[in-house]
């Protein structure tokens, strides 16, 4: 069955594949863009390290726009990114059976409760998967198993995330420390490659 | 890393097993039984036929017993058998650093809580995983694709359950109808094997 596993390059969506490649899924790698910024290109990268197949998911810009203009509003990004993640499983459900994510027994944030999960699958017929069932010290410990790692402060160039054109967008609207302030520079664990043993 | 997998012989558990062994733990299946019944020898089977390790998990019968005072004073067995569950756990993670175990996203019971897993983790320096990402569309087309099954009305010989000792001690404490009432009769789908493909 095929499965899209939405892929930022980052141990947790590297983990969902690795997994449902393991259990016989057919696993395509997408990575959302909107147009505004060449930021799929880390993730590709490590989608062909790891020898998996890998397509952006074109996405239109007015979903980014509306989840800019939530994050302004609330001055925080949780219900933000939340918005534009759920308009992006819409779209993947257009084309697989099997949508998947990295989202993990911790985050919080995009994350979405198990009445949206239940009314998201039955309402486009799909199955939707994450890795709730696994911790931050999981995934840490496995991603070091299974990958070569490169932990590095986040910039356009190593990161696939949303994160990337919503701090674009926001400097063209306001030019001023708004991005900075709601999206601090931080260090980031990309998978480059497989572990070799 | 070891992982023991708390294992009764259906799809739930027995696909975390596979995650887990697929992933390069060192996957050992335990299953628990408190005594009363050799109600351990269904999933012992089940393990035999997919070549995992299996081992029985010897629990004291003090928890069974707490379990179903519980359940009784209920009448209906979720918070029974969620503090037997959580008994259990405490064991398993005085030989194990990981437990896993094949509860899923739509499970009620037995259940934790993010705060009751954190909790459990950090008191006893594990890991727990399960199989909370997966909804039970997926994992009825994956136990499908994965394994031959089985369909049967539950009883000693087929299921592994704590719900097979709970019985028995409902009925020896009670002697009529209330371990039938508060535990209906009910179809269960067992893994037998390898689907040969």
């Amino acid at each position: 069955m095929n499965a899209c596993v939405l892929y930022s390059g980052g141990k947790d969506s590297s983990i969902m594949a690795v997994i449902l490649q393991k259990l016989e899924y057919k696993v395509e790698l997408r990575t959302v863009n909107f147009g505004l910024l060449p930021s799929w290109k880390a993730a590709a990268q490590s989608a062909e390290n790891l020898g998996f197949k890998h397509r952006i998911l074109e996405a239109d810009e007015t979903i980014l726009q509306e989840g800019v203009e939530i994050i302004l509003k609330d001055g925080y990004p949780n219900n933000g990114l939340n918005h534009i993640h759920q308009q992006i499983l819409q779209i993947a459900a257009e084309n697989y059976p099997v949508i998947a994510d990295g989202i993990r027994r911790d985050d919080r944030v995009p994350k979405l409760d198990l009445n949206k999960i239940r009314s998201f699958e039955d309402s486009k017929d799909v199955e939707y998967l994450n890795l709730a069932g696994f911790g931050y010290k999981s995934i840490d410990k496995l991603s070091k198993n299974l990958f070569k790692l490169k932990n590095e402060l986040t910039n356009i160039n190593n990161n696939s995330d949303y994160e990337i054109e919503i701090r674009y967008l926001i400097d063209q609207l306001r030019g001023d420390e708004t991005a900075s302030r709601i999206f601090p520079e931080h260090m980031q664990s990309r998978v480059i490659g497989w572990r070799e043993k």
